[in-house]
C-alpha cells in the first residue's frame, strides 16, 4: 500500500486479492438485488389487488394511518436488524409514493370505465 | 354497491367482506417489507464492507461502470418479474445514492483517521 491519497480511479494496480474480494462482495450484492426485485415485484402484485378494491368500492388512494403504522413498524424492525430506521422509513416513503400512483391511475381507469359503461344524465 | 364516487374516506361503511380482503393484502405487504428490510440490512452489510475496502486500498466511492451493468442487469430481472424496469431502475439509484454517501464517508473517516495517527510533514 501506498501513502497515495489520490483516488484509484483506473483501478489497475489493485492487488489481486483485494480485487477478489470486493468481487466476493459484488456477487453477494447481485444476489441480494435479484431477491430484492422478486420481493417488490410480488409486493406491487398485493398494492395492485389493494388499489383494485379500493377504487370499487371508493376508498381513497392514500391511508395516512396506514402508513404511519406501516413506517413505525418498518423503524423498529430496521433497528432490530442493525440498518437506519431513518434509510428504512425513506425507503417505505419511496415505495409508498409509487404505490399511491399506481392506485390513483387504477382508480380514474375504474372511474371512466364507469363513466363509459353507463353515461350520468 | 352505490353509484357514488365520492371518496369514502371514512371507510365506515366498507363491506366486512372487503375489509377482511384488504387485511388479507396488507398483511402479505407487511411480510414482504420485513422481508425487504431485513435483505437490505444484509445489503449494507455488504456495502459498508465494500467502502472500507475501497478507502483502504483508494479507490472512488462511485464506479459508473458497475453501476450500468447492475442496472441493466435489474431491468431485465425487473421484465421477467413482471416489475416495471424504469422502477427497478429508480429503486437501485435510491439505493446507490445512500451507499455513495456511506462509501465517502467512510473515505473521510479512514483518510482523517490516517492523518491523525501518521501527521504528514
Amino acid at each position: 500500500m501506498t501513502s497515495n491519497t489520490s483516488s484509484n480511479s483506473s483501478g489497475g494496480d489493485v492487488d489481486p486479492a483485494v480485487r477478489e474480494e470486493l468481487s466476493r462482495l459484488r456477487d453477494s450484492i447481485d444476489n441480494i438485488d435479484a431477491a430484492v426485485v422478486h420481493m417488490l415485484a410480488e409486493r406491487f402484485k398485493a398494492t395492485q389487488q389493494v388499489g383494485h378494491l379500493k377504487a370499487k368500492h371508493q376508498l381513497p388512494p392514500a391511508d395516512p394511518a396506514r402508513e404511519a403504522r406501516q413506517i413505525a413498524r418498518l423503524r423498529t424492525l430496521a433497528e432490530n436488524a442493525k440498518l437506519d430506521p431513518a434509510f428504512a422509513e425513506k425507503f417505505l416513503n419511496f415505495i409508498i409514493a409509487e404505490v399511491i400512483r399506481h392506485h390513483e391511475s387504477i382508480a380514474e381507469d375504474t372511474l371512466n370505465g364507469a363513466e363509459t359503461a353507463a353515461p350520468r344524465p
